[in-house]
């Protein structure tokens, strides 16, 4: 499918796709780009046969390259950008992994002027507690939904190749507007992390005091999982996605009072119609994965 | 350590009880007591021999027992005290498994006029998605908290006795107050099943209209677990334990605030230190399970 695929960052997401690329033939040699600082991980991935080679410097890592996907941080993304517009072919694709897309959609612009055609912004909808080259799968993406959000100039022979590598690895993969796939994971991912987190703050300063945590459960430990992840990624997505956040926390605030009103008013009635409406929506969400 | 349990309503919790009674060599006779509807989950428990007997009326099923658990639904526990009330013995240990206790001392007083001393509420914090008796687990509250919350006039070799029995089939003793007992539940288990239940029917709506769910991923499941509850046994818990919940669920609401506010204002230093010290209180919570 490629001569050659360069991966920015091999990391679980950059190394997943590596090993996902390799096993289904997609691109006969594979290379990874890594800071200086990531040595040890890009050493690694070649040990480990997730890529052919490694470069700190991008000029050589990209050469040839007719696939380069950027799968570093999304906070790193116009900066890599900037380091690949010297080297731009209009016969390569780029792509990325960030997980947020108006952000990446304004940082092509703000590098390039305009978002270059055969640049696709994409999210593959999958991750793992775990990072590094060590944790790559070959099947994370397997049945995973994958967002592609191209823009108005966006080469329609681009988009399609870029979909084809994500489907010929597993995924699932459906084209929106940016601002429909910001809108959609503000609520379904941004939002429930913001609330764990949120929860965890609160509760822990009160841990503190009364040890607290040590009559918490099983069922706190699933709701606080997420409250786990990366800090740094999650303050980046908060900045990256800040409209799409901020109306739905007011949202889930106005969310919250209409509970305390039931509860507050004895309305159990509309209270149990609530939750069992929430109950059934889960259930309605479980069949679809 | 007893001659005869009785298990006042024999699902999950009081399966459980029974079976790990048993086990551990704590009564010589178990019987089950349940409501007419109830009697083919009592034929069940019978033919698994987690109870040698079982009755559906309380007169046969109390009689000559020296221990004496109520496992129904915490929201029941009053008309199981008024059923219990002519046959009620001194030297009879009777405790419950209620997982709001505020509630279950007031209702011991309507029926009783002052709670007995012989009556110990109990809240063993252990749980399972699934119900009935099939679902019954020897080792459900092996190394689970159990909180037991006398009042003033409670018998101390009642409480004594009623520790050492969840002590031995396993599980970690604590005596304390009862208020502190529902305001620490509410932060740890009951706020965070109103706030899953709130998200997933905010959302849900959502979902009628834009299909989100499909784009949601592992860490969407796994906030959203406690969301698939009961909603009958979640409404009587926000009815029991009313006034924790209603200041906890505002002092939440504060804490959303604060958190848009750092957003609202770009202040992505101290969101970046709200994530790490939440991350790092959900490691401290993760080291005390």
């Amino acid at each position: 499918m490629f001569n050659k695929l360069c991966v920015i960052g091999v990391g679980l997401i950059g190394g997943s796709i590596a090993t996902a690329a390799r096993a289904n033939g997609l691109a006969q040699t594979i290379v990874g780009f890594g800071r200086l600082d990531d040595i040890e991980n890009l050493q690694l991935a070649k040990e480990l046969n997730v890529i052919d080679e490694f470069y700190t410097d991008i000029e050589t890592a990209i050469v040839d390259a007719d696939f380069v996907i950027i799968a570093t941080p999304v906070a790193a993304t116009e900066n890599v950008l900037k380091l690949l517009k010297s080297f731009w072919k209009t016969n390569t694709i780029y792509s990325d992994v960030g997980s947020t897309k108006g952000n990446v959609i304004e940082a092509a612009q703000k590098v390039f002027d305009c978002v270059p055609p055969n640049f696709i912004p994409a999210h593959p909808i999958a991750g793992a507690e775990n990072s590094g080259v060590s944790a790559a799968l070959v099947d994370l993406f397997v049945n995973k939904r994958l967002i592609l959000t191209p823009v108005e100039n966006t080469s329609s022979e681009a988009l399609q190749k870029t979909q084809q590598f994500w489907e010929k690895i597993g995924a699932l993969v459906s084209i929106m507007d940016v601002h429909q796939h910001d809108k959609i994971l503000a609520a379904t991912s941004h939002l429930p992390h913001i609330l764990a987190f949120s929860l965890v703050d609160m509760l822990g300063q009160r841990d503190e005091q009364e040890a607290i945590f040590k009559y918490a459960a099983g069922g706190f430990r699933d709701f606080t999982r997420i409250a786990s992840s990366d800090p740094t990624m999650w303050t980046a997505i908060c900045e990256a996605n800040k409209i799409e956040i901020l109306q739905l926390l007011e949202q889930f605030k106005a969310e919250l009072t209409t509970v305390q009103n039931l509860i507050e008013t004895d309305d159990y009635t509309k209270l149990f119609e609530l939750f069992s409406y929430a109950k059934m929506a889960r259930e309605r969400f479980l069949n679809q994965i």
